[in-house]
């Protein structure tokens, strides 16, 4: 089912669906935002039961907002960028997992991202959040780097950040190396037993070690060294990622995420013509994607 | 019930539970070997039911190498170096845990490896093996560093070594950095595919990662700079332990564990002179818990 693109009758909702939260917004056929709201964390690896209750219940608000009733969701042409959709597992449950919509297109998050952050046109992302990813949009292709997950990829995000501050606490504790104001801060919330984080730990998702993060913006913010060379390493971890964007033709990257403004300073200065700002943000690559469905080119 | 040194009808039971298997070691009173046994992975973790499980099933199998009948279990006087037992939450569970000996006495795995490794005497040791842990005995004290699990700790461990190792390949196959013949073979062996180690390491245990410390050993020993330098980063984490113990005072520290002789030739020169050999394994260690907690001294 197309529509012409003068069909102005259409209803259009974006989502953006983290692990930290879910984002909608809807919008009419002329681009005009008519509501939004905002869910629980919609990462696809949550589950997606989960993930449509979420969308839902933003979906449910931003139809209130228009003065809409419940129902019209069946009418919506909805587009999302969900994390977790880089995994072709995660597309495979998806593509056959009922939603409540007119029309559904759903891709990753950074895809989505990328989409709004250059409106369509050739560049990257690097999503600084919870977790890292990569993505660029070049002649057609995509192009990916990182973002395989907090156990063995994310370098450079709020989840890693914390993690390695976490590390450098109990290291310190143990007198391996000397102490920091940083490390017993972090100790002294866990009652300076080493056993305390380990527990915590076992049950710790990404979002928790990411809490961490602004810890250690703030110990870098009272000049404290090692808190500034954590984010140094952070810094030159994004820096890698923004590189081999470039290195594989993206014209300019953006920084996009929670942790994308306050990590700006850290960065190395050799990348920093290499940054393009976000034309647009998530929500509006999403709403992209919900028109690539139904609008003729 | 204490015996004295002279009573030589008592048998002893030596235990040394660990996150890869459980092996025990059966001693007359004298002093003799007359069985011993294995079994599966026995680390407290892992949970109660299963360590005793383990035990017993290693133990039966010592008790029919000595000749003697299964319900003799209720004789021995056991001692035990279990994995997990540096939290004191485990201490707590096995505590009311009803065991099957007539005597039992529990340690941390790298306490009863450190009591052998200096026949009670003062000393550290660091374990290196699938975790990595060190421990000290230092004028009836005891010291620990590191051993706080694979997630924020273990530093130098097989399991972190596996870990870093993946990593890398992932970085290398985005091209985040340069391939090397170490990254090419860990991303063939998961079909050159991100999202096969991504969903891998979903269920992976520090054992599952500590499978691919033997592969940066072998690379290594083709020369492969990338390889190598993984390896020294590991050799430079178990020296810091090894630092650690000796300024805790330890006259000498002994490597034991899986990874503690082909880690060897890749250790710093200055930690040399702070190494000593063990003079017994964990398992006479597990013994000397036996009958410490026996004999009147």
């Amino acid at each position: 089912m197309k529509i012409s693109e003068q069909d102005k009758t259409a209803l259009f909702l974006g989502i953006d669906g983290g692990g930290s939260g879910c984002r909608v917004r809807l919008c009419d056929g002329a681009g005009n935002v008519i509501g939004q709201g905002e869910a629980g964390a919609a990462n696809t690896l949550l589950g997606l039961a989960k993930v449509f209750d979420e969308i839902q219940a933003a979906t449910s608000q931003a139809l209130a907002q228009a003065g809409l009733p419940a129902d019209t969701i069946a009418q919506l042409h909805a587009g999302a960028g969900l994390a977790g959709l880089s995994l072709a597992r995660e597309r495979d449950s998806l593509a056959t997992y009922p939603h409540p919509f007119a029309t559904f297109r759903a891709e990753a998050d950074a895809y989505a991202a990328c989409l709004g952050a250059h409106g369509g046109d050739d560049g990257g992302i690097v999503v600084v959040g919870t977790g890292s990813c990569g993505l660029a949009l070049v002649g057609g292709e995509v192009h990916t780097v990182s973002g395989w997950g907090f156990a063995l990829s994310d370098q450079g995000s709020g989840a890693a950040l914390g993690r390695t501050a976490l590390r450098q606490a109990l290291t310190e504790h143990d007198g391996i190396v000397g102490s920091t104001p940083l490390g017993r801060w972090i100790m002294a919330h866990f009652q300076n037993l080493p056993e305390a984080i380990f527990l915590w730990a076992e049950s710790a998702s990404p979002g928790d070690y990411a809490t961490f993060a602004p810890w250690v913006f703030a110990a870098a913010d009272d000049n404290e060294g090692s808190a500034m060379a954590l984010l140094g390493r952070t810094a030159a971890d994004i820096a890698r990622l923004v590189e081999a964007l470039i290195a594989k033709g993206a014209p300019g990257v953006a920084l996009v995420g929670g942790l994308s403004k306050p990590i700006l300073p850290w960065l190395p200065d050799q990348i920093r013509p290499m940054l393009v700002a976000a034309r647009h943000d998530p929500l509006h690559g999403a709403i992209m994607l919900a028109r690539s469905e139904l609008v003729e080119p």
